[in-house]
């Protein structure tokens, strides 16, 4: 039977009629698939679906919703009916509900669950207190954690254990932590099912272990799960204690997020909080307008550039004719540069100390490439039009050649500044690299211009 | 000790005097940072290392070179003496170096492999032969495959043997096929550790098997692997039969690739294959020269309208003025409008027949965002300068609302268009948008102007 069909226009008299065989039959399709067909239903009917389902499917569910869903469903159970779902929500999932929900909703919820499992309420309020963007923001702390002396047979039955009273989400490895809590080696399950089953963990573990600091950056976190190929990575605390695991599938959430975030600045938007077509359509203007507006604000200088040389384009004819070209070819050359520059920081190829290294490229490739296209402006400039002139060729070779540097040195040292600075520099943005580059574009022809026609040739 | 230390300025005389106990030392460290380490060292000190390591970790770390380095040393080391590392190398990782190879020495590894292992290089000739960016192309065939009466005891005892005898890379899942290698269930690792040993996999395995086919593309892969949190994906032909699958690690890379590459398209770069400062200068230049000479050639439109124009520009006072401001506003609402969308078609979240949603949302915020950037021009236009004027700030107005509509409007359907003929959406970078809404902008303005400056207030 399709999923769509087992939760379509029936679904009211299905869930009055014969609750259990719809869910014995939605046991069958993936949590994300229910997921995505619940997220369509209206909001009766996806909270009357939730009230049957048993409790471990309904929070792996509730898992996968997005956050405003979430809240609504919570919203709609009410505090009591919610608590059982509540409690069996992964931990990283249940922190992240909980900063989503109106204050007074999750106080009761924490409350409630304060009284059925103390330990799981004050896990959830600790992991609270951590950045949402860092390695403790995304951690789950369930994980296998066991002393250098314990068997192999005896780890095994412990994951066993965990497993079976789901007390662990995903066991891709077994920590060995030292009797105050340190991490000191890690097996993974592979490792623990082929080791000789009367060894002791200490024999058989990997000592050095690759470990993320419970402040790392989530970016950080991503790139070192990337890096060393693992399925996970443990979280360690100042003092080298195990707090947590980060499992690769988060990260890869993570990963998604950051790169849709950084192109959305990269294209002069404030980045989104949600898909295209769920954002608001007022919410939507505002992240636009904002940076439009500032660049505007900016390119308001272009006005007033050009107002001030007025009289050079009235007097030297044919001039006004190329600003277009010229101002273009600088915010071209410049988004190229700055885009490169934007992501290989992303990637960790360089930082803001390269500064040099990158100068000399960008100064040597916006030359090269400035010599180019100058030539072919030239051509334009001394061969088409009626005010073809000798002056006027060199000026536009010249100030071709001059901004398509001017962009490259401008988009790679802006993003590495930023950077430097400690922003993000995927705010240095095509578009304002592009209305800088503008204005120093057209100073720098208006200026290359005038030297020129005060030249004879 | 330190690993950069173990592999200092000492090493030749290490390894000359006592290599056992170097590559002893070298056990304990994670196989990435040897291999960041070997990246950095000279070719001979690197092949005299590899040649005392033993081959399975030889083949770890080879698995992890760069694509030029590892042709290196296998050039270094010769056909014969790489035979032992080649064939112990994992088999899509493999593929990929005989890709890299020239066409000799790869001839003649395979023909020396087959001699060894015959499994081993028909596998590799079979898996070369998909594409490199499909699923085929980055699957390995190394899985485990079970019938549906295998039981559960019988299940772990095969995982174990496969483990220890090397022949599967990283076990997340058993599989269970039916007679003729038609995937029919899965079952994690966990389920099968947590399961009755003495049911039989048909009585535990989960029967919905999320899955891709073989020549399904990579970023569609990823996603598939994103969205269901797994750790791999089976790859299936046309006819269901498994052969092979996906590890999230191998996907992680896809994505930080592809990231990458779509942000290089959008910045109007032609990708890099390497890194910002591994690319050579020579390479740089052309992949950027291109897209700017191509661009180039577009904006040179802009010149031949300017000159159309020149009697309007000299009649009408202060119309030149507003020029680059006017240009560059289209541009950067056209930046916006085409980063959002390219994005959204990479996540999946809209399709080209999204198209008509798309333009009435993009023409309502154009609208909207030009008539508030419109409004502060019209204030600038009409209060400040020599040439104000009330035609003036109409025309800059009307000038300004109608190319920011304008820039929404190409910058959504553009990439959608695109996509829609069967391209990369992403090629309709930024610059691209920019040129093009710069052409159709000038064009615009002069309309207005002439329309407005021939009206009477």
């Amino acid at each position: 039977m399709r999923l769509a069909h087992l939760l379509g226009p029936d679904l009211r008299d299905t869930l009055a009629q014969e609750p259990e065989s719809l869910v014995e039959a939605l046991d069958e399709f993936h949590p994300e698939d229910v997921a995505e067909i619940l997220d369509d239903l209206d909001i009766v009917d996806a909270v009357a679906l939730m009230r049957v389902l048993p409790d471990d499917y309904a929070a792996d569910i509730l898992e996968r919703l997005e956050p405003d869903r979430q809240v609504d469903i919570l919203k709609h159970l009410g505090a009591k009916d919610s608590i059982p779902v509540f409690a069996e929500m992964a931990p990283d999932d249940r922190v992240d509900l909980v900063q989503d929900l109106p204050l007074a909703l999750s106080e009761q919820l924490l409350e409630l669950l304060e009284e059925q499992d103390p330990e799981a309420a004050e896990e959830t309020r600790e992991l609270g207190t951590h950045d949402e963007e860092t390695a403790g923001g995304i951690m789950t702390p369930d994980v296998v954690a066991l002393g250098p002396e314990t068997k192999v047979w005896k780890a095994i039955e412990e994951v066993r254990r965990l497993s079976r009273e789901g007390e662990v989400e995903t066991i891709s490895y077994v920590y060995v932590t030292a009797f105050k809590g340190q991490l000191v080696g890690v097996l993974s399950l592979r490792d623990l099912i082929l080791a000789d089953p009367s060894k002791t963990l200490k024999d058989v573990m990997r000592e050095n272990v690759v470990r993320v600091e419970i402040d790392a950056d989530q970016e950080y976190v991503a790139r070192t799960i990337a890096k060393y190929d693992l399925n996970a990575v443990p979280v360690v605390n100042e003092h080298g204690v195990l707090r947590g695991v980060v499992t690769v599938d988060d990260v890869v959430d993570v990963m998604v997020e950051e790169a849709t975030e950084d192109a959305q600045k990269m294209g002069g938007v404030v980045p989104l909080e949600e898909g295209y077509f769920s954002t608001g359509f007022g919410e939507f203007i505002w992240k636009r307008a904002v940076w439009l507006v500032i660049l505007f604000g900016g390119q308001l200088l272009t006005a007033t550039v050009m107002e001030k040389h007025e009289m050079t384009m009235a007097t030297l004819a044919g001039l006004v004719v190329f600003i277009p070209l010229i101002i273009a070819t600088g915010g071209n050359s410049g988004a190229q540069s700055s885009t490169l520059i934007i992501r290989a920081l992303a990637l960790g190829e360089m930082t803001p100390s390269d500064w040099t290294r990158v100068l000399v490229r960008e100064l040597g490739i916006g030359l090269s490439i400035g010599v180019v296209l100058g030539g072919v402006g030239f051509a334009r400039a001394w061969l088409v039009g009626d005010d073809a002139s000798l002056q006027l060729a060199i000026t536009v070779t010249l100030s071709i050649t001059a901004v398509t540097t001017l962009g490259t040195t401008l988009g790679s040292l802006l993003p590495l500044l930023i950077r430097r600075l400690g922003f993000d520099p995927a705010v240095s943005s095509t578009p304002f690299i592009a209305s800088l580059v503008d204005v120093f574009g057209l100073v720098v022809y208006f200026a290359i211009a005038q030297t020129v026609f005060s030249m004879t040739f």
